[in-house]
């Protein structure tokens, strides 16, 4: 690493948080200089030894209340004596760190609180860039000491998939009073679920949202259990009045240290760096197979003779990884 | 070519049912010492002049009345002088051409039929392998001077997505009275169906299909348009009394001529091709990227730093790939 590098990360675990915001701007770059040294940066990370941490998604339509939720969730978090780090995935925003203001006035209470870390996302480009920035982000923020970090998604498109595939806990929110709180989950985000949250359960809210629990339980009584065997619990809050925050985060909390006690957390992550190494090897392997450019020169002629109906797509395809894989390798 | 292989081809675009039942069963073949004849018929068969030829998507969940209705469609095609090869895929079976008795059951006046050809495609092993198949019997079947090809799916699962991929025209069957016809028709496949036909209209049920038909125009209206700017027509039909299936019939016709004419046949088709270039091009990099021993022994070293959380997913990643294309090319 070079001098300024190993600087920069010696400053992110002292839990800097200038720090850690240039070393994740590091990792989200997409300038071909900054791929080595962000990369390394990882690999520290990887090796800096850290306390237990646990990772929650907050995953929600938009409306649903969210960074209330967060607001309030982290400051309580921060009051047991834990630093909290957010990543907010942005789907609206393409602009990589871009709405920091914004989420400083979504999670007041956070954003003015120095033992916690707001950071949105950007969701430009594909889901694989996504997430893996997220995740990469989330590594940098343990290793800067933050040991809770939520990751927070709107679970609209495919993105509730990846989120699940980063967190130890999944938590579900939905709200009361739409009239379809039910068909407005798709069934994939509440199989996700590790726990449901109602929130907005306060005022003239409380009535419904007592009714859309007792639904959720029978809805969630017909899907399979979870893989440790149980089913997501439906927790009822309100970030305004504060009823069941501090309830929420005590669920959280016994949920994670089970997880860790009975193995399934360790378990739980491993399958998930099992199933991110397999998504980059494809990633991987398409790019640089696109990248070739013995590859390209022959996928125009061998697709215009396919798309003419001419030669079998599936043929062409044979010839073409042929064509790459006589192409790579080492100069004879 | 093989001299067998020059007879069967030949007996095969003669019409000869018996032909096109063996050249399917060898391009179905698993095993690696067909690969090479099988290949050979394809690019045979894309070479052989065909004329004018609409392929035509029936998708239904089961119990729609699929089976009978193509029946009673296909007949009617025939009686106007076209011959008829229907490729049932069937996601219960895992046995491919097993269930030939059943189909001839169930499509009794088809069976019954010189100018008919039916075939059940097992929809077991991986969904690009069923449609890989499929697409390849649809164009031997082509080749056999069948001009009007059906494929019967349930459009349930993933399926429904690939049949839209290698027809013309896509009808999807539905049925009024299970009280959730819209429910029950995944947003994927309505989107994907260029026509819609209520089946069982007839008796007690005409009402309701009516009523059916007007909800769904309602749902279609909602909508976007499909590529060429309409929207999906719906049909009433009785398979039983026979009402409606000559308008079917003539529907689909002059959809077809229509779509040869705009020149939106001639751009489904290369679009088509396109999309099974590309998953050809991805599962024939993965399944060599699989199968290669220096990829292989590298693998499970690294896949337990990843799992362990010592080594970045995506680092393990970029490793193996370039092992893979070091390892590949020529020897030197």
């Amino acid at each position: 690493m070079s001098i300024s590098l190993v600087h920069l990360f010696e400053l992110l675990s002292t839990g800097d948080r200038g720090a850690l915001a240039r070393a994740i701007t590091l990792v989200e770059s997409t300038r071909p200089e900054d791929a080595d040294p962000a990369e390394q940066l990882i690999a520290q990370a990887l090796k800096a030894r850290r306390n237990a941490t646990v990772r929650i998604g907050i995953t929600g339509i938009p409306g649903v209340g969210k960074s209330t939720l967060i607001d309030a969730l982290g400051s309580a978090m921060i009051d047991r004596g834990h630093r909290v780090a957010v990543l907010a995935v942005d789907p609206s925003s393409s602009v990589s760190g871009g709405s920091i203001l914004g989420d400083k006035t979504r999670m007041a209470r956070l954003a003015a609180n120095e033992k916690a870390f707001i950071r949105p996302t950007a969701a430009g480009g594909t889901l694989g860039g996504v997430a893996r920035r997220t995740k990469e982000a989330l590594l940098l923020c343990e290793a800067a000491g933050f040991d809770r970090v939520v990751v927070e998604t709107v679970g609209i498109g495919q993105n509730e998939v990846s989120v699940d595939r980063m967190v130890d806990l999944n938590v579900l929110l939905t709200v009361a009073g739409t009239g379809d709180e039910l068909q407005g989950i798709k069934r994939g985000i509440m199989e996700s679920a590790d726990l449901i949250c109602v929130t907005k359960a306060d005022g003239d809210g409380l009535g419904r949202s007592e009714q859309a629990r007792r639904d959720l339980l029978t809805a969630i009584a017909l899907l399979p259990p979870r893989a440790n065997g149980t089913r997501p619990a439906v927790l009822l809050c309100s970030a305004l009045e504060g009823a069941g925050v501090d309830a929420l985060d005590r669920t959280i909390e016994r949920m994670a240290e089970d997880m860790l006690r009975s193995g399934h957390l360790a378990a739980r992550r491993s399958d998930q760096e099992r199933f991110w190494m397999r998504q980059a090897v494809e990633d991987e392997l398409l790019s640089s197979f696109r990248g070739d450019p013995h590859v390209g020169q022959r996928w125009h002629d061998v697709e215009e003779l396919v798309a003419a109906g001419r030669m079998s797509p599936f043929l062409a395809a044979r010839e073409l990884v042929a064509l790459f894989r006589k192409a790579s390798g080492p100069p004879p």
